[in-house]
């Protein structure tokens, strides 16, 4: 790292910059405006235009330059790899900088969850930055690893690497003034502060920004994200692996208001970081739309930087990180060279340096005790039996490609007091295991939509505590998935006649694997056949299953604290048609 | 002040608000666009749109309202008012937050002075955040009464209201990597670090720029203000009582670019700010000349409050402080109610509330010393006295309309080895008398252009340091002056025939008063007329007076250690034509 005075002093002639990059045709953020220039870079930053002594030259010929993009929102656990792994999966796509929440880690080992992911990115050549998680648990009627506290963030918020609090997903604890939302909430003092709050609008949106709230990556319509805009909300328009808002919420960018937009993805799983890309393919998918070249840019650059105040970041100029992409064209946006920090990182789609390990030993793993996150006793298949007078059931029903469910109400085999799936009908039994605290919390119940045959399927990704779910024909099908995440410490697996068929050990508070993305890409391929082959037509029934716990999702969900109607915000029981 | 809780709560509709604006045009910063609502206040911060239950309505009939007025960068000094006086003259024109750079009462008073500001401000209804003097003394070729560096400043940066580091002067003490600048460019931290750098281009400025400067308010033309623009300086557009830069920077600014562009006064005296008014006469001139108005009043609003970060001010929003005004037209943009923090204070260009006193006993002045300045020991007129053998001198030249000056050489005087004014040629005494530790310092010249034919004119505003200075017709007169502005503590005197003709005393520091700014421009106007009627024609000959001892400003100056060259950056002698 460069001194100041060493850096100012190549910046005004004197000695070499390491770095010159000629004939580029430069993005100005700032006017813009494209111009060819050359670019001299000292210390990994920026110091110049123009003529400049440097060890080093490399002539990019009329290629475009922008700044590296920022991806303004990102839970990275839904990727499924570590920080190093993510970063070689998006750098050569130009990301350089990405603003994560770990929510997900977070609600399996809380605070020890955050600190591994920001000690995991020293070193790697992206720029983490972290906004603290403000609802761990998602709920009260699920057991999750951790609970954070206001007093347990205070902590973290003294951290450079913590810029905010991320997205407040309790939208009606904000509302409804729950003392423990509004800490967290004045514990983050002058920092960001996310929101997230689907279709909310009107005066309950104005209490929730009353509340100092300043962003949404949440807006579906235009008129939506319209209201959110004149409300002084940043609008982070959403391109994730599911989710996706941009082409909706575009018409609503002009140049006057462009500074208030973001690009963000949310979550992007292997399959899309490989096929699409990440934030590049946003803002290509952008200028094919319709936008201006530099205001998709801005988007995904200085805008975002200076929402989070990310000085340093978004812009080519004196002063600024030297984190720089070139790229073909405009109209075709194919990122050919990243620098980080005024270093080539990759090229061509690939990288051309070693991903990066961090440098910190805790962001290894090592002394943080981030793997043997599954905590369960021994199990017996007596533990799912469900036992019930009355045949009618409420049962989950799936409905396609949407992560809300609706409640069915149905009439359950049962022999000898004892309920059992109805595979001919599609009524399949699901299971939610309590695996970080060893209560032996188990919830079970029905659901409709996967149409396996044979088998089970389970996960121990799981939103938002990450429990074991398993969806299964029989019980011992179901036993053996449980025992094979427990085993793997957290993973993806499909069983068969009490054979693992195929599997994806995520041992990283099983939400996460060291592996590559291309590698766990291969592995969900290989278990989306898998599921296939035992019945399932779903196209990605492993994600569906993760959305299964998740009970602020309408209508019918399952924690392992027992079937959750959303619309009442409370568990009721499996059987009989009310409660 | 309201709680969060309870901010919210009315924000959901329950409870009441303190105000509803009903029927107002709201111009929309965010989104660009103007539409009719009603905006409801509690506890002094906006809380929401539309129709709200309210302690108290007032119904604006349709005139348009926008969020209070900022001034990114002001020396409150040159208005030679206090804190609570220039918010009685700024307020009724619109003005809700002013970004101060107390250099001038730091070069006479330190840290001392600096604190003095943030106290007065206190209870005021008006927002002053500082950004903290960066280059006390100016140079190093006169006597301040305060040196700052920057272990000094590294206190004041943990103040509430120390945002940032204010406009670096010294930028070839940025270039050429003084350690004692660069110390305070890295004391600042993360704050905003103000530029000041007039004409600097190329590798200067990115050296200048490589620092983390990020601002200028220096910009004259439109290739300067480019190029700053493109090396990522924000470009505050000055319009002071003297230094006028908006018309020739407005044409540069786009809708693509806008959002870099802030509007900010620097110096306005009491004639202006009485006859112009203040930033509301910048958004005027601007859309006069051709600006799109929404522009025009983000420049003066949003886009300053994101430069310097001040999250709550700048838009009308859920959340925002309800820092408000009213105006009839776009194209007028005459102010009619100005409401700070939901309070109407002013109303068609008068004060509704009283003023405002600090409700800090050290903003009064208390136990603070601000008074009691001007410390200089007996004098004789001997003192004034200057002796050569040689005729030929070096003459201050004056410039009409100008700050700089030529070096003029002329033939003095001489009587048995003592030099002598020579009035009927225009060539005058200057001296300069060192006011701030006693060392006796005198420095003593020639000037050409002010044209008393008899008498002498005073004035212990003298930048950058404010030692005493004065130019007469005869050491009589100067030395009366002299002790005049001694007797009052500092001010501005004019003489003759050995007697106080007119006066404006400024005790605090020497640079202010008590006074309205109305006072304080009846007295100037005393001054001037008894300026011309000792044969002085120039417009503001006080002014003159005041820059003629700055010596960073070319050709030939004047401090307490002598005549400055300040091409050649030394103290010369005044006889000979060279040295």
């Amino acid at each position: 790292m460069a001194t100041l005075e060493e850096r100012i002093r190549v910046a005004s002639g004197e000695g070499e910059a390491d770095l010159l990059i000629r004939n580029a045709r430069v993005v100005d953020v700032f006017s813009g405006q494209i111009e060819k220039k050359d670019v001299a870079i000292f210390g990994g930053v920026i110091v110049g235009f123009g003529d400049y002594p440097a060890r080093e030259t490399i002539d990019v010929k009329g290629d475009f330059l922008c700044p590296g993009l920022i991806d303004g929102h990102v839970h990275i656990e839904s990727s499924m790899v570590t920080i190093p792994e993510f970063a070689r999966a998006v750098l050569p796509n130009g990301t350089t900088t990405v603003i994560i929440d770990p929510h997900e880690i977070a609600n399996v080992l809380g605070i020890k969850g955050i600190r591994y992911m920001a000690e995991s990115a020293k070193g790697v050549p992206l720029n983490v930055f972290i906004m603290l998680p403000s609802c761990v648990p998602a709920t009260h009627m699920e057991t999750s690893g951790a609970t954070l506290r206001a007093t347990d963030l205070k902590r973290l918020f003294k951290e450079p690497w913590a810029i905010g609090l991320a997205e407040v997903m309790n939208f009606p604890g904000v509302i409804f003034r729950n003392p423990e939302v509004l800490k967290k909430i004045e514990m983050a003092g002058g920092k960001r502060i996310d929101g997230h709050a689907p279709m909310l609008s009107g005066k309950g949106l104005s209490a929730y920004l009353a509340a100092g709230i300043r962003s949404d990556h949440e807006c579906s319509t235009l008129k939506e994200a319209e209201e959110k805009l004149t409300k002084g909300m940043w609008i982070m328009i959403r391109e994730g692996s599911t989710a996706r808002n941009l082409r909706d919420l575009l018409p609503l960018v002009t140049p006057k208001n462009s500074r208030r937009f973001l690009l963000v993805t949310d979550d992007r799983h292997p399959k899309e970081l490989l096929e699409e890309g990440h934030i590049n393919s946003m803002v290509k998918q952008a200028v094919e739309w319709g936008a201006d070249p530099v205001l998709a840019i801005q988007m995904a650059t200085l805008n975002t930087a200076e929402y989070f105040r990310l000085d340093h970041l978004g812009a080519i100029a004196p002063g600024y990180r030297a984190d720089l992409i070139t790229f073909d064209h405009p109209e075709r946006f194919r990122v050919r060279k990243v620098f980080k920090d005024g270093v080539l990182v990759a090229e061509d789609g690939k990288m051309v340096v070693p991903s990066g390990k961090p440098t910190s030993r805790f962001g290894r793993g090592v002394g943080f005790q981030v793997k043997g996150s599954v905590h369960i006793g021994p199990l017996k298949r007596e533990a799912f039996v469900l036992r019930s007078d009355e045949p009618l059931a409420k049962v989950i029903q799936l409905i396609p490609n949407q992560i809300v469910t609706k409640k069915a109400v149905r009439e359950i085999p049962l022999r000898e007091g004892v309920a059992y799936p109805d595979v001919g009908k599609d009524i399949l039994k699901i299971v939610v295991v309590e695996r970080h605290r060893g209560t032996g919390n188990i919830g079970i119940g029905f659901v409709r939509g996967f149409g396996l045959k044979r088998g089970a399927i389970g996960s121990s990704v799981a939103h938002d505590s990450h429990n074991l779910v398993v969806v299964g024909t029989n019980d011992q099908d179901i036993l053996k998935a449980v025992r094979e995440m427990k085993r793997m410490g957290g993973g993806l697996v499909a069983v068969s006649d009490k054979k693992v068929v195929a599997s994806l050990s995520l041992p990283i508070a099983g939400l996460m694997t060291k592996a590559s993305v291309s590698e766990v890409n291969l592995r969900l391929n290989t278990l989306h056949r898998a599921a296939r082959a035992l019945g399932c037509e779903l196209p990605d029934p492993f994600m569906t299953l993760s959305f299964l716990s998740l009970p602020v999702i309408p209508e019918l969900k399952i924690t392992d604290k027992g079937l959750v109607d959303v619309n009442q915000f409370k568990i009721v029981p499996v059987f009989g048609e009310d409660g």
